[in-house]
């Protein structure tokens, strides 16, 4: 076998440590927490059918490209919810992952797959922006579906909620107005306390 | 909420129920079997890495969408083991989940993802072939780093093996090179038997 493909085989086989990530959302019919190929999968599915909601035209492939890696570091730095406090320490786990994981790849995929997260983790594009709505929009849903179980389990108040997701509208003002009433109605059955 | 949306929503509730497929393949370290959600995600990612290897230039989003909705129809018809004897039964079965999940979506968005599922199921297009190709791959390479556990909990001879997946080669001659010697080395090693 060549040297580059070598490299590919290796990157794919070592990517398969994702099934064993789980996150702090649980499947929509609450029997368990999801783990992070699970997750992607389901972002791949979102972005492909929900992609005439986003704010400006995207690029399909794009935002399925970065759905398919963002979560890859995870790997090294494990799963962090995403209303931790420990912004520092997650982002400098999570670039070390990068640079290891996307590194065993030949130097151009490795390039390509390590921008395309930066671009992911930067929010900046539109297909970041979207790619980062539907990364916010799954958990939500999940949320909503279960009686908010991991809100409550992590013991996350409402207003936490609304303010940390609210970038959703970045990306598409029709997801935010669809995720705010389901959070909102979270808070009016008393699901979560609202601060 | 607009009709249209209501039903790509469910869609998507609906589709989470994959998680709970277990196929017959074992996870790379061993540890268990894997999700179609799971296989799935990995078909994305060795998609992105390994299209050079393609008999034809695909169009790399064809083939994603492809391998994100493959088993899509297991929800209903249940995984059964690409060696299995009960072809027809398999065939009407997942096409009866075919026409009730794709159902769920709006009409342009279900018939997509029908022929979409059916073009792959045809194995004719450049896209279709390479995407079959690359699931029967990651089964064989997870077959090959677990000493051959699925073939054996099976009791699938090697002849079997390299029967059913010599159609990788329509696909990709490089790969199915590739998977050959991994399927030839189970048998010489005695993981195996050959007939």
């Amino acid at each position: 076998m060549e040297e580059r493909f070598i490299k590919q085989i290796a990157f794919i086989i070592e990517v398969d440590k994702i099934k064993h990530i789980f996150r702090k959302t649980r499947l929509f019919d609450d029997s368990r927490h999801e783990n992070d190929a699970e997750h992607s999968w389901h972002l791949c599915m979102m972005a492909m059918i929900l992609q005439e909601y986003s704010n400006e035209k995207i690029d399909l492939l794009k935002v399925l490209k970065m759905v398919i890696i963002h979560d890859i570091v995870e790997i090294d730095a494990g799963d962090y919810i995403v209303y931790t406090d420990k912004q520092d320490e997650k982002k400098e786990k999570e670039l070390a992952g990068a640079k290891r994981i996307f590194g065993l790849l030949p130097e151009d995929q490795s390039k390509e797959m390590f921008n395309l997260w930066q671009e992911f983790e930067a929010k900046e594009t539109k297909e970041a922006k979207f790619a980062a709505a539907l990364d916010r929009l799954e958990p939500l849903m999940q949320n909503y579906h279960t009686k908010a179980a991991s809100w409550k389990e992590n013991d996350i108040k409402g207003d936490r909620v609304l303010g940390v997701n609210k970038q959703i509208k970045n990306g598409s003002t029709y997801l935010w107005e669809f995720a705010k009433d389901m959070i909102e109605e979270c808070i009016n059955l008393g699901l979560i306390e609202k601060a």
